[in-house]
């Protein structure tokens, strides 16, 4: 049997082409978190859908309501509205959840102490104007530190960050060679049945496959939205 | 107006003491976290008492029921029997939550960085014989480097752990010392009207009572659990 890797997936592009990658050589502990974000019933299925393709061996989800809670962020505040994209900005943007992959990581830790993965696959990206602090090689590697220090002696956990430098575009071309079911994942912010096409994550995700050269494959609300960002 | 302090606060006799210690300096925001323990509806009881006592400006009570499906410990996996206390070993305890407070001081640094607390306060004691990996120093000074990368560049919080070198009867003197309310506090793993006198923490805590040559003000089962460990 392969050692298990823990995979935390939101049902987006970029970790379902980190559970790819860990796929190679894992098995996969598929980890899912909800914190009250508008478009969590939607992910949920396109994280489903994801473990199924992958045959998971474990499946979690789970459920930081106190993210919503402590607010600040237009993910999860209502009374917020979610900022029209500007990909050149590099200050941080309204959908930032104040230090939220601290407890992503914290949760998948203390999972891969318990059934004994010795990997967290984690597809954060450091793309130029995303501007999340939480989401750099140097958190990584404090996260790593923390990790060392806060379980058992035995433990033994690292979090690999495969997608960390690459661009939307590399990572669209990085899914086709692995063959990464990307017609499953979700991006958008904002739509439920369709994607928007309009926010941030949309934008990231179209110039992505525009300049890879190749059209992504899940439906947009207004298909002209496919070509509007390059 | 003071600074604020967000102050990790279990309802127990050692985050009592730090609120105490906190109190001499900061305006306080007292954060109470459930993870599926046995006890919690006492130790909640616990908490409000001692937000009124100190006229906390902020109180927020979360939940983190995915330590509890994480499972692998006996406070919140009910398959597991508490283990019989052994204040000499050195060994990690049963009551092991793996990680726990990594996920404590994430969502205590992300509602510091939302209301703009500089000061986290943790009860972390590094006592002699508990063993728990994320109760050390060289844990809180890896998460203070965390908090650093993770949050915006303007963000500067700090954790501080006025107890964590102390023993069990020095953390009493020093509550009596500050006039920590310690009457409202509530320690036991086991017990839901009086404390057990049994588990662990209640006989780490008797101890702590008798070697400082008082008495504990709460309520125990069998009144000569008082005088059982010394």
């Amino acid at each position: 049997m392969k050692e298990l890797a823990v995979v935390l997936a939101s049902g987006g592009m970029d970790s379902c082409v980190c559970a790819a990658t860990a796929h190679q050589n894992y098995d996969l502990a598929m980890l899912h978190v909800q914190y009250g974000q508008r478009t969590q019933a939607r992910e949920f299925r396109a994280f489903n859908e994801i473990c199924d393709h992958f045959q998971a061996r474990h499946r979690m989800v789970t459920n930081l309501d106190h993210l919503a809670k402590i607010g600040g962020s237009s993910l999860t505040d209502t009374h917020m509205d979610v900022t029209e994209p500007d990909l050149e900005s590099t200050s941080i943007p309204s959908s930032y959840v104040p230090f939220r992959n601290a407890h992503l990581l914290a949760i998948a830790a203390s999972w891969a102490e318990v059934i004994g993965a010795t990997r967290i696959f984690f597809g954060a990206v450091e793309e130029d104007g995303s501007g999340y602090p939480d989401c750099r090689s140097s958190f990584v590697e404090a996260f790593n530190a923390l990790i060392e220090q806060g379980t058992r002696p035995e433990t033994h956990i690292r979090i690999e960050t495969p997608l960390i430098t690459l661009s939307k575009e590399a990572i669209v071309k990085r899914g086709l060679e692995l063959a990464a079911p990307l017609h499953l994942t979700w991006s958008c912010y904002q739509g439920l049945e369709k994607a928007c096409g309009h926010c941030d994550s949309c934008a990231l995700r179209l110039r992505g496959f525009h300049r890879a050269g190749t059209q992504d494959p899940i439906l947009y609300e207004d298909d002209q939205q496919r070509h509007h960002y390059t």
